[in-house]
């Protein structure tokens, strides 16, 4: 039995936990029988043996969890195999997360995070105490939602090296710029809709300014290309500065522009001109990754970067990653 | 120690063999020591204790491999753990490569092909032999070349229900049909153009008439939406048909023509109508599938359908799936 702690109520969380109910019949076949033993957001938890449509019942009636243990309490004492850990991203200094990861890491405890923070603030370290206690730390949700990224590579491109990767890794800049491709409107104006539409934040400078695509380019090229980036390393740009003019120009010699992450010889977020025909000239919210390699080629994967089910899905292979009996031969 | 048969011994058998001396040290660290212990062609083969290398030399000094067992002496009575099948497709009746894989599972040993033929044949029986003799056969190398397909979705998509199957499988026809776009010539001018640069054979019908979309799109479905379809039931019509005109007329409303392979509801493998900025619509000879999912919505993959390095890249992250020891935490 897998006892799963989820620390982080909000919507991933819910998201999740939505998931392990509807799909407990097979998720219980391939990874064997699973059970939530603790939820927890900011203001409370449920723990130990409840019901989790109960649990998600409350949350949605109430907007909170009752009073309880606290999720740091739940983190250092509980009795659990998993930590799902769902709180939100903070990449000043990673918490609450990073504390949550570390403590269940140091037990002994397997974690699956979607929360950028902790990676982007101590990648390296948190792999070292997963590896001193013989636990895992997988994390394919912080980057491109239900794009598949660091599975694509660590399995899919098993035996290759990476040279280089590239990509699409915010979705709200590319709505904004597919946007302005098209209908030739300014950059505020087309933000101000996205802002209508809840594409974009109230405060869209995380996004606008590039901050969030450097976040998740430091955990990519971490994990895929094996250096130690911290956010401070990666040149940023962000798209506020772009023109229809600029778009103007641009097509006219069959280009556009996107907001490109890119880790090379360095780490670099900036709008790039792209052939209108290339692969990572995509439309809409969608995340995009060209991975270079040395046998394959070049490989692109593309998919929605966010959302519920998206992110939960990320999740969901993490876990079946992590606890699969076998799942190579399907008849 | 795993001890390798690689049979079939042209462009692809040549690209393992030379990708399994240059990366020894990098997948010993992940698999363990391994060893080929024989290679064999239609006209001979090299068995026991001998260097790769010069295997390698053999071959392309005198076209063949020196008398010796056969490839089916070798697969029924050699002693080796793991079956590298290589030889040409033949979708009429999958040999000779149907019988050395029965054979190699019968004996309970691993199979790693890139040959459609035997599974497009007979998928089911295959899968039920490697089931009943514990033992697996993987073939990441059949289906888009370097472009992950099989493991993209049993490792990167688990947890999620695939809805349907929609790509560009046929490298050839993709090629044709983006000049096609582009320089508005007629088809048959193309194909010769693609014939004088290798990119088409000398007898194109395989390629322009969809039989290998079709051929790769049974293996797709009967691996991934666990349906047990031949070639009979796919409905397949070839590019031949396809004017200049056709183009203009698609492109005047935003659209392109490509060859879609697509499996949902039925089988088809047809030239379709794509939104010019649509994901699957490509340059060149890329292949790419677009899967259907019920959490992670629509993901798309895309990369270089065919190549002896990046076939090679396929057959490599099968034998490191197969026998990877922990590939989950990279530090």
């Amino acid at each position: 039995m897998i006892k799963i702690a989820i620390i982080g109520f909000g919507t991933v969380g819910q998201g999740v936990a939505e998931v392990l109910i509807e799909k407990k019949e097979y998720l219980t076949k391939v990874v064997g029988d699973y059970k939530v033993v603790a939820v927890a957001d900011s203001k409370g938890s449920i723990t130990g043996d409840f019901d989790l449509n109960h649990a998600l019942k409350v949350k949605r009636d109430k907007k909170r969890l009752p009073d309880g243990l606290t999720a740091l309490e739940i983190v250092k004492n509980l009795d659990f195999d998993l930590l799902i850990e769902t709180t939100t991203t903070n990449i000043e200094d990673g918490e609450p997360g990073l504390t949550h990861i570390k403590e269940a890491l140091k037990r002994g405890k397997d974690v699956i995070t979607s929360n950028k923070g902790p990676l982007v603030v101590s990648y390296k370290e948190l792999m070292k105490i997963s590896k001193k206690n013989n636990c895992n730390l997988l994390f394919e949700a912080t980057v491109g939602g239900a794009m598949p990224v660091i599975k694509f590579v660590r399995r899919c491109l098993a035996g290759n090296k990476i040279l280089s990767i590239k990509g699409i890794l915010n979705g709200t800049c590319n709505y904004i710029l597919s946007r302005m491709e098209k209908e030739k409107m300014p950059f505020k104006q087309i933000l101000a809709e996205a802002q209508e539409l809840k594409i974009a934040e109230a405060d869209p400078s995380y996004d606008v300014d590039g901050i969030d695509a450097a976040s998740k380019l430091v955990i990519v090229a971490n994990a895929l290309l094996g250096i130690d980036a911290k956010l401070k390393d990666v040149k940023i740009t962000g798209i506020r500065e772009i023109t229809p003019e600029a778009f103007d120009v641009a097509m006219e010699k069959g280009y556009t522009i996107r907001l490109i992450a890119e880790a090379g010889n360095e780490l670099k977020v900036s709008p790039r001109l792209i052939p209108l025909n290339h692969p990572l000239v995509l439309q809409g919210t969608l995340n995009a990754l060209q991975i270079k390699t040395d046998l394959a080629g070049d490989v692109v994967v593309v998919g929605k970067g966010a959302g519920k089910r998206e992110t939960a899905s990320a999740i969901i292979s993490d876990f079946i990653d992590l606890y699969a009996n076998q799942t190579i031969n399907f008849i």
